[in-house]
């Protein structure tokens, strides 16, 4: 098949499928036409030509046979299959069914690519600020930005919440979370956080002169959720937080279109360990965080980092990286990646290291558990990302009249 | 922790955790406490007081080491907990995000179960019509309920999709669904194809003298959901096709409440592969496909059977029809079971035994590859029905002048 035809009307989707005996060439097939059209060798020939628009084609089918002395159970394929645009709408749902749906119960096979026709693509905006509008919005664009996540806080009252986004704030963070199981309650309901939330915004910023991006959790029933959202940005929440999967990555690909909603979305990974760890079975992280999310329009994308309890494979989180980063996706801006869990000062240097400058530093613990406190948290945080820019060894650095970098090597140590 | 507490203001729930060496009984406290209150014996005593209704407990810990001689990579840990309700709101994403949101990227961990509260419970109407409101509208109470799925009409236009659905509706079914990767498109517009197939199955039920619901597949964006599905209750759509995992639960939850739907939703399981087969990460089927398609408000609900050529294991089958159909779940209506693929007559002997007779025999190549053509295919299927309700061998009954069914045997045998 012509890529150049391929790019422009055929949606591909790449599995990987284990199977000990297999002829991998007649299952592409069997994909192929299965779910399109259905039958393909009894048509009559008028009835092909018709038909023809509508047929999948296999674009590649690589075999991995298990070397000498490996187990026959590690025998699979690589099997690349084209569905012609014209077969599904051009919404995440239709396309996921159509390459996924019934096949994702098939025996051992996993989703580890999508590729997205210019057709295709042509129907999503993609991310409304992506990661140039985050830093616009912010005044950064010199340095990784940081970010800090609220501790829990459940069954806290509204001035508790607010004295511990001031703490974070004053330490010189650019963006802070809610606690992504944070939901709409009596003692903070939403808009009555996000004024005193933005009001320590304010206070802080006279402090550290610098703005700041409050992504308050976006909860509720789904079709409610533009009410929700509207009801946040007008009490001046500047960012959304969003738990994309609980919801399906289309309503976070109609939010971020949405005309009344002008505010950067934080996509949040949550429930996403159901689908990409296996390696027989789901959507890789790549696709489910990657593509899917910058697709949908998430201007910040969360996912674990390879640093910390949450582990997620390095060569995962790259792959990540290059989705949210690289120029495949056409027309669509880019998404700031924002490796998370498990990150504290130390780990700066890994981290930029691993992800260059365009990433979002984020911590939890490693800002509330900082031994002088969550300002000193957020300052040990902005002179590891100085210090790295200036291309010295953060022990130097931190020697140098950085007490606060000091005191979490000190606690945390250093990763290089 | 007291039941009749924990069945009132918690929900539960149970993980499957696969660790060659935790010490469980701390990974369960862990749970516990991170995923509510954060922290717990640092608190002081006056807050502890206040944040107890906030902590989630521990139910049990139930370990599995492996037996002598087995690897160390099988021993795990079946882990409950219990949140409180007042941790999140009455909606299927804050439950999920709450239990599973970050926990299911920590390891190898898989959720097996969730028990809701009387009070998270109340939140939820549940099936509009269920297993009997789907009867009823039928009007067949006495007999397993037969239905047959389009093959594939990608390309096919509105004569054609007429003259497959008056053939399959001519045969004596009483369901047939759309294929769920039919979208909205030109050809076969929904309302056109509701307004066709209607009037296809009006000219059936002259010669059948029965009662047909067609599901009709509902997709598009996700806040335009309820006006497409009005779109079709207004052209005529007596009953909705929803593929629900790429929505979302929430999404099934709402739909099924809405006063202006008010015909039966058929959940597809379109996707589900993704989440529920893996040992080690994932949702588990019986949760998947079972408790939370119930809880959503889904009147039938398919998945894998276990015969065909897309299989799940009996047990995991069985545990999905006794989460549809038992009396777990307060005053939820039952959802009617349909395990679906590769289903021919001779298999619904099997059916019969395994699922009882409150399930529908769900079939598409058993249908449209009959010998003698789709309409002779669910005859062969009611008569098969039928011998078995008479408690008669297969064999013996199409010989007495069911030539349909003696056809479908030849064809494909019996399965007992």
């Amino acid at each position: 098949m012509n890529l150049t035809e391929s790019r422009a009307a055929y949606c591909t989707a790449t599995y990987r499928c284990y199977d000990e005996k297999a002829d991998f060439n007649k299952k592409a097939q069997g994909i192929a036409v299965g779910l399109t059209v259905g039958s393909w060798t009894d048509l009559p020939e008028a009835r092909k030509a018709e038909m023809e628009k509508h047929l999948g084609r296999v674009v590649s089918v690589d075999v991995h046979e298990p070397a000498a002395g490996e187990p026959a159970s590690g025998r699979y394929a690589d099997i690349t299959v084209a569905y012609p645009d014209v077969n599904f709408s051009r919404d995440i749902p239709a396309l996921l069914v159509t390459v996924f749906g019934k096949l994702s119960m098939d025996g051992k096979i996993k989703l580890i690519d999508l590729g997205f026709s210019d057709g295709f693509l042509s129907a999503f905006p993609g991310p409304r600020f992506g990661l140039q509008g985050v830093r616009d919005l912010l005044g950064v664009h010199n340095r990784p930005l940081l970010m800090s996540i609220f501790k829990s806080v459940i069954g806290h009252d509204l001035p508790a919440l607010r004295e511990q986004f001031y703490q974070q704030a004053a330490g010189g963070v650019d963006l802070i979370k809610d606690d992504e199981i944070l939901f709409e309650n009596p003692l903070t309901p939403i808009e009555r956080r996000v004024e005193i939330c933005m009001e320590a915004a304010a206070q802080a910023s006279q402090v550290t002169g610098q703005k700041l991006l409050y992504a308050v959790n976006l909860t509720g029933p789904t079709f409610s959720l533009i009410d929700q959202a509207r009801k946040a940005i007008n009490a001046g929440a500047n960012a959304l937080l969003f738990n994309v999967l609980a919801y399906g990555f289309d309503a976070l690909s109609e939010l971020s279109r949405h005309p009344d909603i002008r505010v950067p979305i934080m996509a949040h990974p949550a429930l996403a360990g159901a689908l990409y760890p296996s390696q027989y079975h789901g959507i890789a992280a790549n696709v489910l965080l990657g593509k899917l999310m910058r697709l949908a329009g998430a201007d910040l994308v969360l996912f674990p980092s390879p640093y910390g309890s949450v582990v997620m494979p390095r060569e995962e989180n790259l792959a990540i990286k290059e989705a949210l980063l690289t120029a495949h996706a056409g027309h669509l801006a880019t998404s700031f990646p924002v490796p998370s869990a498990g990150i504290h000062p130390g780990l700066v240097p890994l981290i930029l290291k691993d992800f260059g400058g365009e990433v979002v530093v984020n911590a939890g613990g490693g800002v509330h558990g900082h031994p002088m406190g969550a300002a000193a948290g957020g300052r040990a945080f902005r002179q590891a990302i100085d210090g790295c820019l200036a291309g010295r060894p953060l022990r130097e650095y931190a020697a140098e009249g950085h007490p606060e970098l000091q005191a979490a090597i000190d606690a945390w140590g250093i990763k290089e």
